[in-house]
């Protein structure tokens, strides 16, 4: 039952699109992930996904349209909908998601993640 | 698939201690609330609750401890832990917590909302 300042955890690593682990509940996980430029395209099958920008801006692609997320404002891409996160620049992203979901979803790659590191 | 704007959701209320849904996802929702003053002691029987501070600060109470919360930091409270929010000033709170948390807890009276308003 400590708190999580979520700058400070932000500051502990460097790396792009590789999620880390910031606090657990309810099967739920909270994630701390930096984007920079454009990602894959993907869904997740089983999971909801909640993106909520701590700082920068990104715009999420889907199929029909593309959705611009700026600080303090988040956007949940339902299971099963595809989706591609394009940021211009650095931009960081708190996720809230199953522990079960992967980073790519549905498309393994040499960009999925499978353990994730606690920040 | 819209996106939700944090602040601008919580000008569209001023009620203290009377959270809102904001968002759905895997069986937990985002809620939004405004604390001001205390709050009761109370826990959750089945549900672990995450509170994130979006604007200004406040103290979690524990049985044998105080937490400071401020801005862009969060805590987890596992179920079954008593605890009371107390805010010295207005502070805005984004909770994630699963559908059926109940704001009081096990501890129902006048200040339990069981049917939340969406913002």
């Amino acid at each position: 039952m400590n708190k999580v300042n979520i700058a400070e955890k932000f500051s502990a690593f460097t790396e792009y699109w590789s999620p880390k682990i910031a606090g657990e509940l309810n099967g739920q996980q909270v994630k701390l992930v930096k984007f920079k430029g454009p990602f894959i395209w993907h869904y997740h099958e089983h999971e909801d996904e909640l993106f909520y920008v701590v700082k920068g801006s990104f715009t999420m692609e889907f199929r029909d349209k593309n959705v611009e997320i700026n600080e303090g404002e988040f956007i949940i891409v339902p299971k099963g909908v595809e989706h591609k996160p394009d940021a211009k620049d650095e931009v960081w992203i708190m996720l809230f998601e199953p522990a079960s979901t992967l980073n790519t979803g549905n498309t393994e790659n040499e960009l999925t993640k499978k353990e994730l590191d606690i920040v």
